[in-house]
């Protein structure tokens, strides 16, 4: 079994992990009015998750969500935000777990490190799934991007995990705007209400989206180019960086 | 020593806690235009500390942090939202913690489980302080509020822990209207600028601030009763329960 060498590595790494702790990664994906996450699919059960893993006891939580987006879907250079940690008694069992490994042909043991209660810390972020092409790990066949309103079941609690973090998404939209950096350098009103739309999944207003925009003091018209059309053309924005 | 029982039995419980895993409560509290915290001065060593403790391996994380704030100030019935995780792999020395043990008679070696590495889980509240009187617990002289502007030094992260949760606190002013319970069942424009002014630290445009709140939605004016007087007497609000 050829996996069975790289698998034996991370269970034997055990020890090294701060224990109780684990990481879980919420990544959506934003184009062309879609909105996705991504997604692992596990070797041999098909079992659907969120990337997620463990915490070294010589890394803060936060460089450990960066490694383990990394190491579990080769996704890098993203700006992972943390935003709810997870700390019901059973968070769900762990029968998955045991099947998972079981089919790597490792069975382990009630008493299995891998088995223990886990509290898991959310990470969430946006980026342009146009963009990021997810590759899958040892333990997954897939790594994919999956639309919003066709999440499939997930182990545990992470369909919970990501209803969590949507919310968070929707509340922080004005106030992260500039940081998560999805729009071209200028847009128009249509583009920016057009992202809006797509993640709080319901039209808006025109006028009042405009107006409500236009009052957080972070958009700059830029100067129009004469077009020599007969149109007029759109206004077109882009952020203030002073701000 | 009167007390060297109950810090021992606290001590002997090391392993029905979670591991790697303790809480930690900021209390603010609010009462005609002063912003508060809670905090603890420990015994002997005169360390100032937030509310905080460890999680039962047979408990949720919520459910710990509303017993730790009742164990700790006696203060219960107040609900606790979770804000942040301090996940630092060096969130201070526990100096503090084995200084403190050893003032009641307990010297801890270095694998002691009260010196390991914690992250911590923040929740917060907002409160009127002028209806809760803290009694401080077994580790501490006073339970008392201090003034949001005179925060002494304290222990590990906890200053960087109040100022994270004094500004999640004011991000979700408007969102959870956190505030609105610590008004009387009908309030005037005035006395909610008030709250909002104190929370925020920083005076507001009447005219915009009034807008502003009327936009939510959640305010209902009250019919105002013939006072008699020949001054017009303010608007009386109320949150309109049905919203």
């Amino acid at each position: 079994m050829p996996t069975s060498q790289p698998i034996k590595a991370f269970l034997d790494k055990g020890p090294e992990y701060l224990p109780s702790v684990s990481v879980d990664c919420v990544i959506f994906g934003f184009h062309e009015n879609q909105l996705k996450v991504l997604l692992l699919e596990f070797k041999h059960t098909k079992a659907f998750a969120l990337p997620g893993g463990f915490v070294f006891k010589e890394e803060s939580t936060d460089e450990a969500a960066t490694r383990i987006l990394w190491e579990r879907t080769g996704v890098k250079d993203i700006y992972l935000e943390q935003f709810h940690t997870f700390g019901e008694q059973n968070r769900g069992n762990w029968d998955v777990h045991k099947a998972t490994m079981s089919s790597h042909g490792f069975e382990l043991e009630v008493e299995h490190w891998l088995l223990q209660r886990f509290i898991s810390i959310g990470y969430y972020a946006l980026v342009d799934f146009s963009k990021v092409q997810p590759t899958p790990d040892i333990f997954s066949d897939l790594g994919d991007w999956y639309d919003i309103h066709q999440i499939p079941a997930l182990i545990l609690d992470h369909n919970m995990i990501i209803d969590k973090a949507l919310e968070t998404l929707r509340l922080m939209l004005d106030h992260k705007l500039v940081g998560f950096n999805l729009l071209s350098e200028t847009f128009t009103m249509n583009e920016l209400q057009s992202l809006y739309e797509t993640i709080l999944d319901k039209k808006l207003l025109r006028a009042n989206f405009q107006r409500k925009m236009l009052s957080l003091g972070i958009l700059e018209r830029v100067k129009k180019k004469f077009s020599g059309k007969a149109h007029k053309p759109p206004y077109v924005y882009r952020i203030n960086q002073n701000q």
